[in-house]
């Protein structure tokens, strides 16, 4: 994808080594398993799912990131989700063994899987593909790292910025993968940003939730919360420059690391199963931001509205249905509005006396839609990014594991 | 479809005339226009949809219903939603319409639409054909009517049932229309269902909204509650048998009107748009009523679930992961069960031992399947049915308009 902020290439972290290969747990001809390695004095924060049924090395890496991370081991293909005590002993097991070849402690390893839910983790491959992960492992492993995550996304996700802080020049780098089971709550898919800066790990854990509020978790395909949802932040201090609290590095630092997540949580929705087609939610006025992200949540998941649009049909009936039903209490449906980019289609709680089907139709046509809803109630508002419904979701679904 | 109950053919209700034709609204070559004419003293209740942007139509039937209402006009083709004053007025011609050619008052007239959103209603298609659905107007009329509403169903729904109440026949019989924006809200669909029993209206109204509670409110096809849901039951009392409060004859009707409502309700999913196959997810052992409708609607919305029963893949990770993210508060996965028809797939928080996949392949080969949840944390249940996603949805709704 396009960046506006080159930072050097290749893209690096000093003190980040990634190291991907093939474990033949996905397919036999892709990397499927990825190791990433902190220098010593790394720090570390991450969210994590909450779905109930959270996958083992959720679980796992929730109770070890706070005994100071110093690898990351990925797998995709098998989520290790909804395999009981077995998979917390597999999850552990993972972590033995990438401690007993790198010479650290196992609650130092933090693991993370995505693929099928309900299969035991392919022990044997792991370990028989980690040596070649660890010859594998280089600064430089950023761009394979990000094909070796992806499950049926169909591009790689891999954004970067760069800031100058007291001269000296400040590097994120973030890779993701999405595609399917993707509405994140309070958390995110499967996600890992570094950077050089050096941060403490409480205010890494504040910036990381906060960024990823506006972002990961303003991003739907399918309403399907996944059981593995995981955005780790890990900073190695590399560039010698420090962010901390009442410091003018904060909010520029902070930028940084909205736009990375931003640019992340963007690519996975245009990237989300079968998608043509990006469409902005964005609802104004409302009462408070949850109920602005409940409107906006409700037209986004809506089956009728995003086969619509896949459609390239201004059937905005479906749009002003959904804002019907998102369930705002005492709704006054005369102060409501709804703009399809720059066409305002409905106002006074019905069709637009200026609208025309053929200026709906020149909006639907694009790629990138902004559908505005104001609700006349307040001043919150909130954005969520969703993408349509197309045959090819059905197909996607309906042929993931054979 | 079949019944085990049949009552004399032709179906009806003495008391209850039923008048289709075609208005060309919806299409030339079909009928889309049913009229309804009670005799004087019959009794009438309905419940509406809560969707905020309810239809005009609905919101006059829903001042109307109080006046002692006599006909029901209802149109297929156009939902007169999102049509904002025009709407209304529109809505209110059509019963000065109806009551001018048969000698009433328009309040006695109830109005219902469905169709495309966002469009005025052809009042003058709808004035030049009220002759003709006058002109067809018999008792015989349940099956024509039955067609006359359909959408996108493919199939009418047509339901009846007979009780012997004080040694006479008692009827009922209903049809309603469905497939798509199928999630009622305490209300439902467009459903018209009538009887010869009498009963005063507060009391009708009551049985309505109890039956209506356990079937129409427990079904969804694709999460979109629509504007237009309306369903409507009529008492002629032609049979001169009345159903009165701590009477015998209560729990004998209201069990018939509950398998009236249970088998259209069912009926509308087994139509539902691009569906293939009946899923009845059941979820027992909640705290309430409540938690219990939240997790199966949870389970019945989420589209990966519905793409894998479309696939006949035992995929059973979807509806751990949906149990997992439908917010129920402190959920204890390790007293989570899950079946697949009589096939035990998660036990204990994760796969059950004696799952094999032949086994639950078995199961989603069937077009009537059975999904079962036991949360262990009460007593309460709920049962909500729900229908697989295939590329048709897709199609049908990509394609409703053109």
């Amino acid at each position: 994808m396009t960046n506006p902020h080159p930072i050097s290439f290749p893209l690096k972290i000093a003190g980040l080594k990634l190291g991907s290969t093939g474990a033949g747990i996905k397919r036999a001809d892709r990397d499927d398993l990825l190791l990433i390695e902190l220098d010593p004095g790394s720090t570390c924060a991450a969210v994590f799912t909450r779905n109930a049924f959270c996958a083992a090395p959720v679980t796992v890496s929730r109770s070890h990131l706070g005994h100071g991370p110093r690898w990351l081991l990925i797998n995709a293909g098998n989520a290790n989700a909804g395999t009981g005590q077995r998979g917390l002993e597999d999850a552990l097991q993972t972590c033995a063994l990438v401690a007993g070849l790198r010479g650290g402690r196992p609650e130092q390893v933090l693991p993370f899987s995505t693929g099928v839910i309900g299969e035991y983790l392919p022990i044997d491959k792991i370990a028989s593909a980690l040596p070649n992960a660890m010859a594998a492992l280089t600064e430089e492993g950023w761009e394979r790292a990000s094909r070796a995550i992806m499950t049926t996304d169909t591009v790689p996700k891999l954004v970067h910025r760069e800031i100058i802080l007291e001269g000296r020049k400040v590097a994120l780098v973030g890779i993701a993968k999405g595609a399917g089971m993707i509405h994140p709550d309070m958390a995110t898919l499967l996600s890992f940003i570094g950077t050089n800066a050096k941060l403490e790990a409480p205010l890494l854990q504040e910036l990381l939730a906060a960024a990823a509020g506006q972002s990961f978790n303003c991003i739907t395909v399918d309403g399907d919360t996944s059981t593995n949802d995981s955005l780790v932040l890990m900073a190695t201090g590399s560039s010698g420059v420090a962010v901390k609290r009442d410091d003018p590095n904060l909010p520029v630092f902070a930028q940084a690391l909205q736009a990375v997540c931003d640019d992340l949580a963007e690519a996975i929705v245009r990237d989300g199963e079968g998608a043509t087609k990006l469409m902005r939610i964005v609802v104004e006025q409302a009462r408070n931001e949850a109920e602005a992200h409940q409107v906006a949540n409700t037209i986004a998941l809506s089956p009728l509205v995003k086969t619509a649009f896949f459609a390239s049909d201004p059937n905005w009936g479906r749009i002003l249905a959904a804002v019907g039903r998102s369930g705002c209490p005492d709704l006054d449906i005369a102060k409501v509005a709804i703009w399809l980019g720059d066409v305002c289609i409905v106002e006074n709680g019905g069709r637009a006396l200026s609208y025309t089907e053929e200026a709906g139709q020149k909006v639907m046509s694009q790629t990138d839609i902004t559908v505005r809803i104001t609700l006349g109630r307040g001043d919150a508002s909130q954005r969520v990014l969703t993408c349509d419904f197309s045959y090819d979701y059905v197909k996607i679904n309906a042929e993931y594991r054979t």
